[in-house]
């Protein structure tokens, strides 16, 4: 099963052959071992419910400790080799699956109802996070307060530092079963941001190296909006597409089972490949796809192989999760850091603590003009949103790739400044996480169950509670009706047009309302399938 | 999911990584198109019932015919790089899924009433093959029949050309059911002799490089069977780890599914890579690790996790073959050959088959000397093992890295021929296998059913008709009584020591009786479950 790939370093013709297969043998086992380890320790943890070491801080732990026995130690280069992050492998294979998953695995309708907010928060957010970011850097270096980076550098650095991460803080959310609403804010802004912020880093890039540009604020913006609303299209496309296959192509006959989920396990790959083939974003576009598919073409499926596909990307993904903070992990203790600028570092946390506060409660301030009251979004979700900016994998592989765009001495203070925020974001905020929701007192009341099961729940601020709001009765009531009438809109479209003709379901009321239900439940009932 | 994975050949310090993404990201996308594409005409195919393309050469042609297109027109080096056929990624990430669902999916029976006249074949049968072949082409060279080689190079050649594939047969046998003693010769042979066209490969090239050798023919058996050995016990070792850890663990409750999976799904390939880092051989390691795990830490595991990985390790293994020969074909048809050397590749042909007749028949000789009269191994047995011998991507991938271990003409020349040889078998053999059993009449009687089914009725010649053989009555009784005495004792053996050890089983009557049923008819299982 080669659901471990690692790219080889070696070149094509290497001089002896069995050697270099030995070393790639050694390199692999290591990483197969802290695998097993993490999943292990993980499951020890969890079981003992102790929330202080998530398990990606474990991993990431694991990662750092091996890597640093490995750095004392006298590895063999060609072994080391099979260490090194390589930021094609982690945007090529480790990505796609884990945020597939996110897509798959998602209630859409909280995600939906709180899209406007999640493009702000991605869009502008990320945008003036990533400005102010940028810009105390530099102003920064400017009163030698700091290492002095040119003023492109300073934003380049601002771009990929604004990522934050998806998997630990939406493994953690969803152990401690937290509100929907803040779930569906945290979770959806930390997967669109990742594209805003690759998108950013990329153009500030291409204007640093050639372009002359005057237009590059409008620009920037031109093109996120460009790319974001490409890949949307290209994803929900692909998913339809892979719909309206399994609809006709007559494969959920028992005997076939393996032909049907070959196919379906390849959709989701086709629909990133596609996006970045394209020059669009693959993550943006296999978010969706997980989202249609869950929708629309899973249900076309046969009974097995809906609890089959459930269960192989749910290991898929985690084994991709575990992999990214090992690999990450080993490679930091492995790298060569320079730790001259210690004030570097130090002051460009302060920075981005400041800059995601300008980010969150900017946006939460926009946010809130547009919305009505009933569903404002409360300060306790600000400042959970605010608490939950760890940054990982992503801005990890942009740092890595900053090493080769930059002058020598620059790329390597942004790449270990970088290094060093990851780390302490994961392991301080991943392990305080629990303990900050418990008391914003943001976690669900289904404490111990999985997020669907506190769905209906808390979801306070959608339908809202009438008794309580009688003051700005008649626009208050305008608006809900109003709502109201959007939401039956694209759910009469749902039911009478998109899944009759892409599923073999009738669209009744009862399949309608346990839509919901059934996607949010998911995990479970790939568990007890 | 990153199931398909492929290693980039970018070094880390790529220009432009956007454009790189891209070109991968394009690479990706043809090369899943042609997945689905193969899927679907095998799956046509087959439900047609022409036998003459079988899908391995479907998705060969398929390759072919991409390639040459990707030829033709003007397509982008960086796009290319993608589909260059990765000799490292072939045994690290190809071969292990394959080779695995190879021992999981094997009735344990037949393969091990036929272990000696396996192993026959693999070392011995294999050992004759290359020195024939490599002896046949050093002497064409010397009357100018063909392109001279030194009598090393011929040796290499030898060696690395008389390693069969097991996918193709494989897959045509079990489509047809064939005679199941026949098929686990068959599939045996090819397996391990793998293993020994690697092992003298690699042996040779040592001594050719730089070892000055007299015992060189007793150091290749005595290498040869120092690493099947050692492989062996670690796989069966890591196999036994595995059954332990599932027995004890207690992961077999309903909510750790995923944790059950991801460590069930890590087993094989720490086994491959164990066997890969100690020097020892991968193929032979997992394979038996394939089988011990499949016999004793399968049922460990919960019922839902039986399910799954059953239908995990076939997709992946499904995944990974079609794979292979795409990824071959396009390679064949993007690569340098040099067709100068029209004569070497058809005398080297008619050489290859006189090579496997020598193999075959010579050894089939061996093994009937020994072996009681009623489990001789026929006639038409032994025509359709000489028929059987394709040479799949085992050879490609060592003829692949002869380039870059020869001097220049001669590595390419080998490299052409061992090519074209693929190619024609490929097309040739595998298309014509079904007629060719049914002429031979060794079909299996259960015609439309898989293997497992006509099992019980053609275990003939291992169970014999006591009527027929009445003439040397005393002597064939005692070799019977010795034989199932063998067989009674390591029953014994597994069912009073090693099941109830091993497994959560009781090891009562009906569970062993079950087993050859259970384990040959776990395809079914998992289309089924």
């Amino acid at each position: 099963m080669d659901d471990l790939p690692i790219s080889p370093t070696e070149p094509r013709g290497s001089p002896s052959p069995g050697k270099e297969q030995q070393a790639a043998g050694v390199g692999i086992l290591l990483q197969i071992m802290m695998l097993v380890l993490s999943f292990v320790l993980g499951h020890v943890l969890r079981r003992k419910k102790f929330y202080y070491l998530p398990e990606a801080s474990a991993s990431l732990l694991i990662g750092l400790i091996v890597g640093g026995l490995a750095n004392i130690s006298d590895t063999e280069t060609s072994i080391r080799a099979w260490f090194n992050f390589h930021e094609e492998f982690f945007f090529l294979f480790l990505l796609p699956p884990i945020i597939f998953q996110s897509g798959f695995s998602l209630s859409p309708k909280p995600f939906f109802s709180n899209f406007g907010a999640i493009v702000t928060f991605a869009i502008v957010g990320t945008f003036i996070a990533s400005t102010v970011t940028g810009i105390l850097v530099y102003l920064g270096g400017l009163i030698y307060l700091m290492y002095r980076l040119p003023f492109l550098e300073c934003m380049m650095f601002g771009a990929l530092i604004s990522a934050t991460d998806p998997v630990t803080v939406l493994s953690i959310f969803q152990e401690l079963g937290s509100d929907m609403n803040l779930y569906a804010l945290v979770f959806g802004e930390s997967v669109l941001n990742d594209a805003m912020a690759i998108s950013l880093y990329r153009t500030i890039s291409l204007i640093k190296s050639h372009v002359p540009s005057e237009q590059n604020f409008f620009m920037v913006i031109v093109k996120f909006l460009e790319t974001f609303v490409g890949s949307m299209s290209s994803g929900v496309g692909v998913g339809f597409t892979a719909a309206l296959l399994f609809k006709y192509a007559g494969l959920d006959i028992d005997n076939l089972l393996n032909l049907e989920c070959c196919l379906f396990v390849l959709f989701p790959y086709f629909s990133y490949m596609l996006a970045e083939g394209l020059g669009l974003s693959g993550i943006v576009s296999i978010l969706f796809t997980g989202i249609v598919m869950k929708h629309y073409t899973f249900s076309n499926l046969s009974e097995n192989s809906q609890r089959f596909v459930s269960a192989f990307f749910h290991l898929i993904s985690s084994l991709a999760e575990t992999f990214v903070f090992i690999y990450m992990g080993f490679d930091i203790a492995m790298e060569q850091h320079s730790w001259s600028h210690v004030g570097f570092i130090f002051f460009s946390i302060l920075f981005i603590i400041v800059a995601r506060a300008a980010n969150v409660f900017s946006c939460a301030y926009m946010v809130n003009l547009i919305r009505p009251a009933h569903r404002q979004i409360p300060l306790k979700h600000q400042k959970a949103l605010w608490y939950s900016g760890l940054r990982g994998a992503m801005a990890f592989a942009l740092a890595l790739q900053s090493v080769h765009d930059l002058p020598e001495g620059h790329g390597q203070t942004i790449f270990t400044a970088t290094t060093a925020i990851v780390v302490l974001t994961v392991l301080l905020i991943g392990g305080s996480t629990g303990t900050m929701l418990e008391a914003l007192q943001v976690v669900g009341d289904g404490h111990d169950g999985p997020i669907g099961e506190s769905f209906e729940v808390n979801n306070g601020y959608i339908s809202p509670p009438y008794d309580e709001e009688e003051s700005s009765g008649n626009r208050l009531k305008m608006r809900l009706k109003e709502f109201h009438k959007n939401t039956a809109t694209f759910r009469a479209l749902d039911k009478n047009y998109l899944t009759p003709f892409f599923t073999t379901q009738t669209g009744d009321d009862e399949e309608q309302e346990d839509f919901g239900e059934a996607a949010s439940s998911s995990r479970r009932a790939s568990f007890h399938g």
